[in-house]
């Protein structure tokens, strides 16, 4: 009798949490997964830093090899094989060797569908150059980096004004490159409302970024062969290099092709147990439509944090365990140049697209205690329901320990506390970390006053 | 026709926050404060980094003089003032001028007990020595300092293992002291369970402090009028300066002669909106006995945040509106070293005492992302009711970053979450903050597994 057998479609957080879990339910189940590149389980988040030299070795991103999943948890990882087809009638996926581009079939039992996110690559002119970067995988981050190292280029323009161009901007400021963003949206991290995005602008100008918002590029231009400058619809930058930070979208041509029901930005739709429409099938981490915790509305982001608790889920449920995924708020921090950011749960502007009436208060204190050595100025921006008070959203700017304090607002946003219970918080004080009112309380107080 | 008139015992934190809250909300009383000591309103949780020369100047400390209280908000603060006798049959107290030793009688509508706490200070052989310093007030901090810079002191003992030894055997050690911490109690923080106490205790270790726990001062051996050495039970330690750091006691004799009834270590019985039994007379912070939030029991700590708390809701209160204080969790932060400690609600010891059964995880792990630069161990220990899985405590030792996660359980605590809600929660991650899994979530997971 031949052992139960999952096939996992992905090699990175969704599909091997979800593979890992099942193991541990499941000692006897035969666990493949297909990565169509050349690594599994790497820390793409750690990219940027990578590129900024704060990480020397591309190895210290590989949190397990295949070779690792074989050994500790009888896990066969195969990289360079793409699954190219599912056949959920005959209960198979077609395989493409990419060394051999021989193809096979693969029978499974459940399959999970873990093919994540792709970039946004728009068809410009110039944009297959050599000097034009993507940046979603550890081959990327390797040629950036020896480009860095190797050719000391001048003009870096980042194209995307969201979290991963804030990175990559970080990241190639560290080489002492001229460093331009260009974004289409009016403003940096557009999940900010305007009042705290521009306090991040501020940051990245003082850095010496140069920003052009609300145009889009339109050309990349080369001179013998090479970029020499980035076109927008109002100017023409001299580029010797290129990096793309343009977003993600669910990569679901392979559900869409088996018959999957798709929902926002055509992410695969599924329920709270990571299951699709079709029978022994799943789908977990980017490629799939979540749920926004705060409004239970549909709602999509590419976040690790989010991939590897549906990979969870999706793993204890695929072994007989009872397991479901509830939501995001969508929590996200970063670091750009001396600043920290994190935001959680909804926007003004979301609020607004959503027609839901709210109240919110701005507070601009400070990270520590107003005497102590390395207090920095800290802005925090807190939104709730007009009435009932209860919180929608918070947004963080500001020095160094700033941005971590976001996550009492997402604890806040899971157990849906007002305004009100979150102004009595027992937040912790001393003036090395702190102010006596730490500065979420503030802001929930007068929040209380307009609630 | 005269003003209605608030008297205030007392002129820091919960005295002058509820004095700012009167006035917010009623322009025409009378508001009047009585401090024994030279200042009002200062940072006394600032001292420790004052002695330690990371803060220049005394007057950093002084959020806000008897003048500035007077001119922006009309608000009277009397210094070296001491009131002497409460009168609650005549609604008067009696107050002694500390210059010219003369009293006076002062009439009151209402009366807010702010009288704080006092450091615990036995009567051994040499205590009164000028060497022996307690470190409760601005004029102790200056006293010290100038003694560390003036003499060059080369030993130092600290007396109490508490949150104040430490944080005072951190600031000398800035001064490149031999410093030595005696303690009766077997471990550093009793708040923490052993095993957290132990890794606190390793890291001053490293420091190159000296560690005598679990023996008692006997005496203070002076030679030549001067402090020369410290004995304890087991001991004689060579000493030219000692730190007092064995906590403090509510400080309530003028309550208690007042006939006010007394609890927990003798703090004041108060309702939840700061009102003691006798009409009209209010009172908040250090002295008064409060209530453990995540038991509903007595509780009493001497902590800013609670004070400043208690004097925000009997400010509003005793001008007219109506606000509680539910209790708090004894959320504690503070940095010793290089190490940072938190900790909040119940620990083992709390809940054994209390017959409250539980059960409890520790997890080793990091603070950042492992490949990320900067990142250092981390432990959280977290403890549930055993059966239901409610929280009841957590406790944080760490590097940096460690500590202020202990906001997400102070919340979690308020809110009576379940370990199985943590494991669930929606933390920030990007590799310059935390792990992809924050540690708490592994915490919370591994205690989901016992429960």
């Amino acid at each position: 009798m031949s052992r139960e057998k999952l096939v996992v479609i992905g090699g990175d957080a969704a599909a091997m949490t979800a593979a890992s879990q099942v193991r541990r339910g499941r000692t006897d189940m035969e666990i493949v997964a297909f990565e169509k590149g050349n690594y599994v389980s790497y820390a793409a988040c750690g990219i940027p830093y990578y590129v900024g030299g704060l990480i020397d070795g591309l190895d210290k991103l590989l949190i397990r090899t295949p070779e690792e999943f074989q050994k500790r948890q009888d896990i066969e990882a195969r990289v360079r094989q793409e699954v190219v087809h599912i056949l959920p009638n005959e209960a198979k996926v077609v395989v493409r060797d990419l060394e051999s581009s021989r193809e096979y079939e693969e029978p499974y039992d459940h399959l999970l569908i873990a093919t994540g996110a792709r970039a946004v690559r728009p068809a410009l002119p110039g944009i297959d150059s050599q000097d034009v970067f993507g940046m979603t995988s550890l081959d990327d981050a390797q040629a950036l980096r020896e480009r860095l190292e190797r050719e000391k280029p001048k003009h870096a323009v980042v194209v995307g004004s969201g979290y991963i161009g804030l990175e990559m901007a970080e990241a190639l400021m560290r080489w002492d490159l001229d460093v331009s963003i260009v974004g289409r949206a009016p403003q940096l991290l557009r999940s900010l409302d305007p009042d705290m995005g521009a306090l991040v602008s501020g940051a990245l100008a003082d850095e010496g970024v140069h920003l052009y918002l609300g145009e889009a590029v339109t050309a990349f231009e080369e001179t013998a062969g090479r970029v020499s400058a980035v076109v927008t619809e109002k100017r023409t930058l001299p580029a010797d290099l290129v990096v793309m930070g343009m977003g993600f979208r669910p990569n679901t041509d392979l559900a869409r092709e088996a018959g999957l029901p798709l929902g926002l930005k055509d992410a695969v739709k599924v329920d709270d147990h990571m299951k699709t429409t079709l029978e022994r099938v799943w789908a977990a981490g980017d490629c799939v439509e979540t749920v926004q915790l705060v409004t239970g509305r549909p709602f999509w982001a590419s976040l690790a944090t989010v991939a590897s608790k549906q990979g969870r889920v999706a793993g204890t449920n695929i072994a007989g365990g009872d397991a479901s995924f509830m939501g995001t708020s969508g929590t996200v921090i970063l670091r750009a140049g001396p600043i920290e950011i994190a935001h959680t749960g909804l926007s003004e502007a979301d609020l607004s697209c959503d027609e839901i009436p709210f109240v919110s208060a701005k507070v601009d204190t400070r990270t520590l205690a107003r005497y102590y050595p390395g207090s920095e100025p800290m802005s925090v921006k807190l939104i709730a329901e007009r009435g009932a008070g209860r919180l929608l959203g918070g947004q963080i700017v500001g020095g160094g320990g700033a941005a971590m304090r976001i996550n009492v607002l997402a604890t806040a946003l899971q157990t849906r506390m007002t305004i009100d219970e979150i102004a009595r918080l027992d937040l912790a004080y001393s003036p090395a970390f702190s102010s006596v009112w730490d500065p979420l309380l503030l802001a929930a107080r007068q929040l209380c006053d307009r609630c």
